[in-house]
């Protein structure tokens, strides 16, 4: 092992209270960017991260503006020009913590018990920022550089659906040139780290039904108005049919076939695939459309879920009304090679479909999002597996994933940058109640990092022996 | 007009101000019968009630144990055995508040704008508790007596479908035995007084579907588990036909077949009642089963009404989730002769043909009330007539309702009693935001109410002029 990365790894092994204490004031932030309610919040944290950035020996440490919540940025770009230069990503946002009386300890106010680390946030996606700043300062302060040229992008808005991340990195292209992009989000399953070779994109579109000018009594009018919740449930029910294919049409019109070959890799992993979903689901049964296995409906098919519908009485008991109004929010994962503005305005289209003139029917594009083809193979995904199997003792697994990393897509279309992937939150719960870290996993994680600025320094250098 | 009820009319006119302080102490007390939570505030003000009746001069005032909310009982049965016996129901619970934004005062601190008096239960119905005690108190105050013999029954459990009432009534046959029962709910439409001559029966149901363990990432595990609000969707778009009728099985077997003069007597009203329905729910068009006319679906047909969904993330901006559970709440309506224990089965087998192995599903009956076919003529409906066109200058117009007074039907089923009605609500936000009582009527009715007694004693007196 060279002599600077050992001393690095000593350096970090002998600071975890410390970061450990960092990454808990950070934690302490609400950055939820969905809900307007905490925009000053997620400005707060983000002149947090400047500060931490300028602190470590990031030179260039600013905010980029974005017409929603602002890009943290910061670079180290003295390793000379014969060092390949790596844009990293991670986001420092997080999910809104509903139901909030499922959490045992207060979702923002980080409590570790059994060894884990509790907190909104903590592996979805600020370990994403905060271990890359570890690992920063332990290499700076004891060699004094980095073996390559980092740029830092932190986003502020990757739960809310990057809505304004394109229209950044178009107004930054300069800015962001690299040779590399990797996106430090997502992490592992279970014990095992992962790289995703592929993200599903995203359609995410609200549906309001307006029916009286207020909520009326079921009685007086039922049988007469058109109740706003018959019409959702219509539209909901019309989604999918019978064996969970999305009716939307010319939904899978664009998906790209897949080769035998291609289908027979996923096929030989799918007992395990399914086995595994089904018990962290915490379900009896998988669910889907018959014919393709777990890994190929996750990976290359897309697939339609409401995420909430709202209207009329929730509460205890009964409250007999035909409720004012109604509607409910809905996401279209898309693979490669649907388009998300062809995608969406299927959408509108087919739900528009459903307009009646007993109610008032709209439809809201919140957020759109290209599907990502990602690095399989080659030097850098060489040098992430070196840096994990130096800490974890075996390299990650490949995996595609069926989740979207809205602003990946946006990279590659604006960039053009080969892309790979290095999550560093290892626990449960990302968008759940009681999400964790398991807290020695953190503390493994920054030692992975300082291993992937050397390995990729080795790999991605023109004269390294890659 | 005699000197007793002359008298007795003065008196409540001197002193209006000292019964608005009365009626807006209990409009002050929350009583959602619905929600557990105001348990103790429902005894508060049952018990309030006690004090005013005993203050009025009431004998035997109590509160009658039921399994839910008391029943508050007091009578006055000096009258001697020539005079009839009037058994007089009104509720003094009331619906859930929320939306609670929407309120332009707090619901349970009166406010009086315009000569309207905001609070909720204003109309719906503690006028009903409040006028009939007022004009008690000024009989007792001026003659020293009461034309007739009463029994107040006043519930405290209507907004919450009255689930304990049918034992409660059953348990006190002898004490609630009298000659006639009259309803105090309801009231007018727009300036207009209106006596029911029937009501809808009522099963409410709640239907609750549980999937996941907890909420799960829409990316990862969509196209791969059953969503819960999928379901939920799909049983509630199954609830109704293209046209709007009901489509549970079996569910109009048991509607009364009605005579070619009944139906025309409804369609004579057809075109005002369509025109005043659609402009007072403030929507463009009337929706419903084609064929029948709006007062033949409302007051001869059954329907079902989907009253609240719930289910996923309902804040602002998105959420990308599958959600651990899902529910929803509907009513059914009912007419003459259906069985609300038939309805009730039979809606848990439609539900319950929903099942999957991918979710768990699961319905609970919150309520069941027997539809009620009342007095439409007769010395008793004279005596309600006789009053109201004595304050309001014009007779009340008789109407078949389409709402639910849960309890009528038990009172028709264990004691056996002819029905009539009388409401004293005259305002608007029954069951919504903002509901209010124009004062003035508030004040005529406490004279409708003196009226009233002394029309009873007349008509109903087996010596009287009848």
């Amino acid at each position: 092992m060279n002599q600077q990365l050992a001393e690095a790894l000593t350096y970090a092994r002998d600071r975890r209270d410390a970061f450990l204490a960092r990454f808990q004031e950070l934690l302490r932030i609400p950055t939820i960017s969905a809900d307007p309610a905490y925009r000053a919040e997620v400005r707060r944290a983000a002149e947090w991260i400047v500060a931490e950035m300028r602190r470590v020996g990031l030179r260039g440490c600013r905010l980029l503006p974005a017409a929603g919540h602002p890009v943290v940025y910061g670079e180290w770009l003295e390793a000379g020009p014969a060092a390949p230069t790596v844009l990293i990503y991670a986001h420092y946002d997080v999910q809104p913590v509903d139901p909030l009386e499922l959490w045992q300890t207060p979702p923002f106010a980080p409590d570790i018990r059994d060894g884990k680390l509790f907190a909104r946030g903590a592996i979805d996606d600020k370990c994403g920022v905060m271990v890359n700043l570890h690992a920063v300062s332990a290499m700076l302060a004891t060699a004094g550089r980095l073996p390559l040229n980092v740029k830092f992008f932190f986003e502020g808005e990757e739960e809310s659906g990057s809505p304004t991340m394109a229209a950044c990195i178009e107004a930054h292209r300069d800015l962001l040139a690299a040779d590399l992009l990797i996106i430090c989000d997502g992490g592992s399953d279970e014990d095992r780290p992962e790289i995703f070779t592929s993200l599903r994109g995203l359609v995410a579109a609200e549906v309001m039904v307006v029916g009286p000018a207020r909520d009326l009594h079921s009685g007086a009018y039922g049988g007469l108005i058109h109740n706003p919740l018959h019409l959702v449930g219509r539209i909901v029910a019309a989604l999918h049919d019978e064996d969970g294919r999305v009716r939307i049409p010319g939904f899978y019109d664009a998906v790209r076939p897949r080769s035998a070959a291609f289908l027979a890799a996923l096929r030989a992993q799918e007992e395990a695939e399914g086995e595994r979903a089904r018990r962290k689901a915490g379900v009896g049964v998988l669910w889907g459309a018959p014919g393709p296995g777990v890994l190929e409906r996750k990976t290359t098919q897309p697939s339609g879920d409401v995420n909430g519908i709202y209207g009329g009485y929730q509460g205890e008991g009964m409250k007999t009304i035909i409720p004012a109004r109604a509607g409910f929010k809905v996401t279209l994962r898309l693979v490669a090679d649907q388009d998300p503005d062809v995608i969406a305005a299927r959408l509108v289209a087919f739900v528009r479909g459903f307009a009646t003139e007993t109610l008032k029917l709209d439809v809201r594009i919140l957020s759109r999002s290209w599907p990502v083809e990602a690095l399989g193979e080659g030097p850098a995904v060489d040098a992430v597996q070196q840096a994990i199997t130096a800490t974890w003792g075996r390299p990650a697994r490949l995996f595609r994933g069926g989740g979207t990393v809205p602003v990946v897509g946006a990279f590659q279309r604006e960039l053009g940058l080969p892309v790979t992937n290095l999550g560093f939150g290892t626990g449960e719960g990302a968008h759940a109640p009681n999400e964790y870290y398991v807290l020695s996993y953190y503390y493994r994680a920054i030692e992975t990092a300082i291993h992937l600025y050397h390995a990729l320094a080795e790999k991605l250098a023109p004269d390294g022996p890659a």
